[in-house]
């Protein structure tokens, strides 16, 4: 018996090999195309994740908190990017922090400027956001007019030094092929062009960071960008399978959850792992919405067993598999069942702890 | 000020209030109709919420996980039912509880039954789930002859004793009208009073305890039930609102989170408030999805503050107010605004924490 068998409720495994593999991968493709690797740690909000990021030379990371930044600097990381548009209610911990380490934040508008300029006490460095399309935060490339003006402002201040543009290209989530992700950075590419030609010559040298990971995963045109910031290709998931950024042998995370009920007439089976466990994101294949994929172990990796075994309900704490014939014929109550995640984000939040896939079946610890 | 506008970051607001307001009326219909009130713990998962419970007589509860009984039998509980599929990969555990507490499961097949019988070492009583609608786990009402056989698996074992039935309507989360609700009502005790005319005079009398906050906060026919064990009430929510199982009045937990960022071409407003805080639990109103409504306190209520303010995208930590004019114009970064959620069950369970709207802004904890 495995150890991961042992498991009395909803677990989240983890396969370091394909996730060593997964951060060596991306690693490489940085250093091939001479970008700083600065990679999000939003995904594993994990210390040991990070060590093994630490044996790719990588010094500097991105976070989406400050108690996110926090915990990494206790762990001793110096080097963080929050990329997420700055939180002035929590100046006093960001003051705390830029103390200790070299922080840099997102700012977006003149307001978060003189707010910070009013109250921070040790320096930040800041990128200005672009919205590369994802319309969600973010100045648009072409406002040149708007972009000089908060680099002026930021520029002003005592404390804050401007170093460039940091962009999270979402819309890239919307492909669903290789050629669209191409499609999603070469249009990323063209509007930081732009902003070069506007912004260089007035403002001198600075640094241009992108970081989704179906575009860090596929694409090789990084032609202006300087570094990126994927957080997801650690573990990858069934998204990102659908969007093209990973063969589902790439995923290094699943759930293996108890059965506890099974309903023949229905074909489906009842597991302990629900909305608090999985999250309640899902995705829509071939017309059906589902929360995850029954999976096997295959060559020491995670496959989805057939086409036709989904996670297609959750309440609180049950979950509902809607499942093939023999799924269901070959799983018992009592059993556990292993299903991968549709967002592995999400799910990994929500369990705040992983279990190694090795002998020992390890536990790796979160943030809390 | 008051304390809440203190918040740096997103916190889970709880008017004490308003909880203790719609305890009381559950509180007082079950005591009319003569049912028990077994409440559901799985909302609030809250000690001091349970004291709250307490001041009304209440000595049993019902919860959804092992975890979550033992943490109330820590804390005194001594009657406390399991409303899930017996998982019994954690007979050690429920052993552990069958020897301190008054222990209830849930048995629906004859799988679950040998593995009791052949593991358990101290006495539990148990419902058989009726699936009277939700397609979600238990037996239909009419599959007499499954039903007996499973009373009679259960009472040839020493340490399992059958009481009667359990059944969550979750199907009264389709109804869009008190109309709809009090029909999924009847249609239940239509199948109990079936059930008690084929089983009562096999087995003798027994107990019919049903659960779903819709029906029990609006259906005045509790003929043939004898215990409640509703959840959600204590909180309510959006998807409650929705349902017609309350008013937003009742809705007693709000959100209040930064706003780190505006867009006035777009009338959106983005706050520090993602799906790690709220959930991706979503809801349609007027064919708009959305994660929850902008609101305001008004006669110590929480309010809608229009019908067309809303949580409309969710990212891992952003969240995204599609607005009306005048909310865009009345709040600016470094404000917090107040949302009420979509489903108060979910976003509790990501928050783990509670902060009271009295003067101190008093935290109120949650199981780990």
């Amino acid at each position: 018996m495995e150890p991961m068998q042992k498991n009395r409720t909803p677990t989240l495994l983890l396969d370091k090999d394909i996730c060593k593999a997964n951060i060596k991968r991306m690693a490489e493709r940085a250093q091939k195309q001479n970008l700083r690797f600065k990679p999000h740690m939003k995904t594993h909000q994990s210390i040991q994740v990070g060590k093994w990021l630490k044996e790719y030379g990588i010094s500097a990371i991105t976070v989406s908190s400050v108690k996110m930044a926090q915990y990494f600097a206790n762990d001793g990381w110096q080097d963080i990017t929050i990329a997420f548009p700055c939180n002035v209610r929590q100046l006093p911990e960001l003051n705390d922090l830029a103390k200790d380490i070299s922080l840099t934040l997102l700012i977006n508008k003149s307001k978060t400027v003189s707010l910070l300029a009013k109250h921070l006490k040790n320096p930040v460095d800041t990128y200005i956001e672009i919205d590369t399309g994802s319309n969600r935060s973010g100045l648009i490339s072409d406002n040149i007019t708007e972009i000089k003006e908060l680099i002026n402002a930021i520029n002003k201040t005592n404390y804050v030094n401007w170093i460039g543009f940091y962009s999270h290209a979402g819309h890239s989530y919307n492909c669903r092929s290789t050629k669209e992700i191409t499609a999603v950075q070469n249009s990323i590419v063209s509007q930081f062009k732009t902003l070069r030609k506007h912004i260089e010559p007035v403002f001198g040298t600075f640094e241009i960071c992108s970081g989704d990971t179906p575009c860090c995963s596929i694409a090789d045109n990084f032609s202006s960008i300087d570094a990126i910031s994927p957080g997801n290709f650690v573990f990858y998931d069934l998204m990102q399978t659908q969007i093209k950024s990973c063969e589902s042998s790439d995923i290094a995370v699943a759930m293996e959850c108890p059965i506890v009920d099974k309903y023949a007439e229905r074909g489906e089976v009842i597991i302990y792992g629900g909305a608090i466990h999985f999250s309640k994101e899902s995705m829509n294949e071939d017309r059906k919405t589902h929360y995850g994929a029954v999976a096997h172990r295959v060559n020491n990796c995670w496959e989805p067993i057939d086409d036709t075994s989904y996670l297609t309900k959750l309440s609180q704490e049950h979950g509902v598999i809607h499942c093939s014939k023999q799924v269901f014929n070959n799983y018992d109550i009592g059993d556990t069942i292993t299903i991968l995640p549709v967002h592995s984000c999400l799910t990994a939040n929500l369990m705040a702890e992983y279990q190694l896939t090795d002998k020992k079946g390890t536990k790796v610890g979160m943030m809390d």
